[in-house]
């Protein structure tokens, strides 16, 4: 899977009150590979606050488009996805953050295998900051989407826009796994082995183990050390250990 | 699954800078219901700036916990997780914020079934606004967290709990199941630390570990035993040996 897709993703902020949400949203954006920022009338912008919060995202600023209305923000766009944080009196498709950022992912990837460069781009809208979407704005969308909060609490717009945008580069990732590049090759099973039977010899000689009675502690021991399997260099130091306890011993 | 496991996290900050990054923090953690807020060495807090981000979280940021150092912010804990962007000379067990998120939480279950009330916290420890956290702390992490980002790229600080504390929302909003089998509980940090310290001195006493010249060899056997982590009866069989070596030497 590739991000580059996020490309073409559109985040609309309508209505927003404070220029530092806009910096903000601007950073949340930058940091997840989405660029393209587009306002409905906001109320102070440009601004040097928007700036002083943006940081290192001054360029999706700056070439952030500013619209008089929600409809010529949306216009060209394919699917509409409208954030949402109550119930709302006409039940809408709603989903939770991670499944929307799934479904855009995946009609980002059909618009581009069907229309190439020409593919539509998609919108999420974001409302004011103390009031969100008015009920005309929510449906003018496809769907709807929240994001699962603790009773009684919301998301400041900055957050929103940064927990949906993190989940929109999750989604394009999907198939994604951290590469842990480590630096030593797993011990093998037989060195393993011979590891256990060293280890059972040198606590039988510092008296750990009584031959006679051994209970259960090798078998606690092999399930402790199995249970991850060291590296080369990891067995090796473990053994090491072991024959300078020999050699201790038989001074 | 219930979130009311989240309430056993401890959010670590480290070294914060700017009181208003622990503000941000704290509505971060409010919002997705996770209240444990511990600060080691804030320049500046408590601070109106704090207050000012924190909006409807005050109550975490009155309930903050001050420390002098990490040592004493992760006592107690079991798991104890580092977030880094970045590569570090020795690899340590790397995983993204969902995976990450998906083994807390599962822990966290384990945790309450074996202990019940008395289950240990697990800390999440975000560094310093510029450098992150040291080689130093990073060590004493069972492993490592990265937020997956666009290239030259990286989260503020609130940005980053936000993320992450969503994440450990959505892990324990899942139906993920886990299954609980293990017959004794987790070894605690700090018992992990004086087996640290144990066995280094019983490896300078074989000659193992020149303390003139160390090496990395104590990283690395950290780097082993914290990605096993071992329950309480196994540590106890660990040091039990460490014993038994001493007055193998002493006699």
């Amino acid at each position: 899977m590739s991000t580059a897709v996020l490309t073409n993703i559109r985040i609309v902020l309508v209505d927003t009150n404070h220029p530092g949400n806009i910096g903000g949203a601007a950073r949340a954006m930058k940091n997840m590979g989405i660029t393209q920022l587009h306002l409905v009338s906001p109320k102070q912008f440009p601004d040097p606050q928007a700036r002083a919060r943006a940081a290192s995202a001054l360029d999706i600023l700056q070439q952030a488009v500013v619209h008089d209305s929600l409809e010529n923000a949306i216009s060209g766009c394919g699917l509409v996805i409208g954030t949402s944080a109550r119930e709302r009196r006409i039940p809408w498709p709603l989903l939770d953050s991670r499944s929307a950022a799934e479904q855009v992912v995946a009609e980002l990837f059909k618009e581009k295998a069907c229309s190439g460069d020409a593919a539509q781009p998609i919108a999420i809208l974001f409302g004011r900051e103390d009031r969100g979407l008015t009920n005309d704005e929510l449906q003018r969308c496809n769907f709807h989407m929240t994001i699962p909060t603790d009773a009684y609490s919301s998301l400041n717009l900055a957050a929103a826009v940064q927990v949906f945008c993190y989940e929109l580069r999750m989604a394009a990732l999907s198939d994604y796994t951290v590469e842990v590049e480590w630096d030593k090759p797993p011990a093998s099973n037989d060195d393993l082995e011979r590891y256990y039977e060293h280890l059972e010899n040198v606590l039988v000689d510092i008296n750990f183990i009584d031959p006679k009675a051994p209970r259960q502690t090798m078998t606690r021991l092999r399930r402790f050390y199995n249970r991850l399997r060291p590296d080369e260099m990891e067995l090796a130091m473990l053994r090491g250990i072991l024959t300078y306890i020999e050699r201790i011993i038989t001074k």
